[in-house]
């Protein structure tokens, strides 16, 4: 299929260092791109995807430190989808808003997946007028506060099964709990202090520090960061993951917020590494209770479970993650649903047109394929160069 | 005319305190409402106008606490407005953005009023689409990044002659410097400070600080605030502006960015009171340099100014606000505009319904009038009540 994602700009696809809307599409892109679909990215500059790249903005929005407004660059990035829609079987969205009202009028072809939180106070009011607007969740939990939009499935995410690996331990049991992510109240970094010291363990944090959360850091944070067993080692990317959390005895992650997936928590599992985590958002949808990790109440019981977490089989562990959170069964559940809406999209033509748009259908699908075989044999031989499939 | 007056809901119409955009706004509002236009406007529940209210949020998203997306309550605005748009002649936008793919196909009866900087990076690329829509700048200097836009006037601020007034004074030449507005770098709080201790002068600071200030407030201004020399009093209303303007000796507003207007400067002339300004932005076009103040290019010819522009003619300054700053003069300015466009969308009409077009229109006309004439002697008996012509 010819597949348009969509992204808000806010980070490169996928991140340099923290970031997970684009991590998760940066994986959807690159599986689909595998499995012979035509994918085109519409994203930041500098992002690296074995699929068509259109370059929408030379800098992530995040990131940037020039005067900017995100919402005119994301419209004007729309623009060009919206222009170039024929050219698409399906359009999915990785944006939470602005594509509702612009892309309405061909909702039937469009796909949104929500990567963020949906219990904000003026959403219903918005999305009423959007029931039709075909929609993904990224947990079960997710979606609560709008029961009625028209869910077309839930798709947890995934990841290429080499993208993190469980690298050889040798200080078995003697190692770390480790905090990966971002500091701030929501992702409970001052409750992984609390849990690594009552447990008596090591704790080695690798977060990113956001401009508005800086007075967090400076004023909550950092005085109690002694260097020794609370080490802060900064942000880290993907190349620096997977020995990061093999070396850890098990991953905190102690949020107080609905948290709608949890990346984090499968980027451990795919490195063996069990996880503990407070029941809120997706936690009991990702966590395996006794099997990946420990799904607790509080800094106490967290700290309680510290023991029991660290010897659970990091083997079955791998494993779990390899069946539940590989990127071709995330593949597979968005193909399932892009095939749904183009079928749904074919039954409203006139019947007479049918046969023909089947048979274009499936020349296309025939070239698209070859050429997606060629491409990916290209970027096996060039994979440093990003500007490869460039289009501006 | 039936006018549309639509805001970002960031602030009350006007703004408890702080915020220019729906200040003007208000004035603008109420200045065609006593001009018998039929003026509806979309904000705030709290919002107090002589004019239809349609209440679009419960509170200001500027000071709401809560959890809620902008965007998508803008979004959710503009949707009511854009299924209402047959009962406005003109609709008259004070958003910077939304608007712009949303109305385009009826441009031709939309105004856009520009309240913020224009020279934000990547603007030309989205406004390159909406060369066509009818856009006006509130100061000549404001529109010098996107001079290819569709401007119809600049059209400066103005208020009601009423609304601010000269107190009389008694500590003449014996008083203080004063700082009104925002605690920002850009807003050039630092630069007061050094000035009002360069020229040996008291400096009194009545000024919003915003979440995303509070750090540099601690950290580099709430240092220099002794209470004696360097006095912060807080944020101050509309009502404590005129005590607060007329004891001033002079106003500092020493601002180190493009300000788009700057209308604390007309706030300050209204009360008589001279103002010593940075020549940025619009100054130039809203200061007449030894007659309402002086404009100065650094802290030291700033300081060396206080005593010339001290002793410059309050009844001359509040005169020239007047003649120059009035809401009459602002209100006729936008009537003007407002016909223009009414004119060119009838021209566009096929001839032979023009004539049934220009009765009707006259007939409703007469019919706005005298409700409005009825409207605002109702505002005169209940002027507390600010729920009286609220919509929904």
């Amino acid at each position: 299929m010819r597949i348009a994602l969509v992204t808000p700009l806010m980070e490169d696809v996928p991140p340099r260092g923290y970031g997970g809307t684009e991590r998760a599409v940066g994986s959807l892109a690159n599986s689909l791109t595998w499995d012979s679909h035509d994918v085109t990215v519409f994203a930041t500059a500098g992002s690296q995807v074995d699929a068509k790249l259109v370059a929408c903005r030379d800098r992530p929005l995040l990131t940037d430190n020039r005067l900017a407004d995100p919402i005119a660059e994301q419209l004007t990035m729309l623009r060009q989808v919206r222009e170039r829609e024929a050219e698409f079987d399906i359009i999915h969205f990785h944006m939470d808003t602005l594509q509702f009202p612009l892309f309405n009028s061909i909702s039937h072809k469009c796909l949104t997946t929500f990567h963020g939180r949906l219990d904000l106070i003026g959403l219903p009011a918005f999305y009423r007028a959007y029931r039709n607007f075909p929609v993904v969740s990224i947990s079960d939990r997710q979606r609560e506060p709008l029961p009625w939009l028209n869910w077309q499935a839930t798709i947890h995410h995934g990841y290429a099964l080499d993208q993190y690996r469980a690298i050889p331990r040798t200080n078995n049991g003697e190692g770390y709990l480790a905090f990966l992510g971002r500091i701030s109240p929501e992702k409970g970094i001052l409750e992984a202090i609390e849990i690594a010291l009552r447990s008596g363990r090591k704790l080695k944090i690798a977060a990113r520090v956001n401009r508005f959360d800086q007075q967090y850091w400076h004023e909550e944070v950092l005085p109690r960061i002694d260097g020794d067993r609370i080490e802060y080692v900064g942000e880290i990317n993907d190349a620096e993951k997977s020995a990061f959390l093999s070396g850890a005895d098990a991953l905190l992650f102690p949020i107080s917020w609905p948290e709608p997936f949890g990346l984090v928590m499968i980027e451990a599992m795919a490195c063996g590494t069990p996880v503990i985590a407070f029941r809120h958002g997706a936690v009991p949808e990702v966590l395996e209770d006794g099997v990946t990790g420990r799904i607790v109440n509080s800094a106490d019981e967290a700290a309680a479970a510290v023991p029991s977490c660290c010897s659970l089989d990091r083997a079955r562990i791998r494993s779990r993650f390899e069946t539940r959170f590989s990127d071709e069964r995330m593949k597979d559940d968005y193909v399932r649903v892009y095939r749904k809406l183009a079928r749904s999209e074919r039954s409203a033509l006139p019947r007479y047109l049918t046969p023909n748009v089947r048979k274009v259908e499936k020349g296309m699908a025939a070239i698209t394929a070859s050429l997606a075989t060629t491409r990916r044999q290209t970027s096996i031989e060039k994979p440093a160069d990003p500007k490869r499939s460039v289009e501006n």
